[in-house]
């Protein structure tokens, strides 16, 4: 068994409306917004209203989308059990493993940790 | 003033991948799924590994998407608030408002009520 939460949100925009797009949200939800400290293609919006921890991704040219993230204690078993329900392993990153779902959606699995996991993950596997 | 909480998650599938896909996320996120009560072409996911509202809507032949809902005490102070920090209004329905995002992405301002709204929900305006 390991332990599983949903919690991250994130909006992948071209580069080319990222400034605006990032002033948008971090206004809709009532957020502060901060470039994240490891990856510079990130924009982590702080303390908005929404119980996500919520960041938008400049991904370049290609189109915008939304995707989510599944936080586990236990990346590799947690990807193990989505491939078996049906998911495809798209490609492993140092920190996540991007993962697609049945209708084609990306989505990722990533480490859980800190207190909202801790409070919020439900036992699978 | 109102209030707002960014709450609802919506997998916006294909006819085609409809049952697949809701058999995978009920799965997925340890969730219990039933059909929901007024639309026939939403599926609801009850108690799952997340702070989201979780629902999966049949789109017919569009192609798959994720949005999110923005919940408001007040949905047309919520949708002019939108509209002037740089969102397009799309369509009114009788229980939801869809608008765009800068970056072209769909979502939607519905009413906000009960516990969960009233815990989490932010003032706005």
């Amino acid at each position: 068994m390991h332990r599983i939460l949903m919690r991250s949100l994130v909006i992948d925009v071209p580069g080319d409306v990222t400034k605006r797009e990032r002033e948008f949200w971090t206004a809709a939800l009532a957020a502060r917004g901060r470039p994240a400290k490891v990856y510079p293609e990130y924009y982590v919006l702080e303390d908005g209203a929404t119980p996500n921890a919520v960041a938008l991704q400049d991904i370049g040219t290609s189109p915008a989308r939304v995707h989510f993230d599944i936080e586990s204690d236990d990346v590799e078993a947690e990807v193990s059990r989505l491939v078996g329900l049906g998911a495809e392993l798209v490609e492993r990153h140092e920190e996540w493993v991007v993962l697609r779902d049945p209708a084609g959606l990306l989505f990722c699995v990533t480490d859980g940790e800190g207190d909202e996991f801790a409070a919020g993950a439900r036992e699978v596997g």
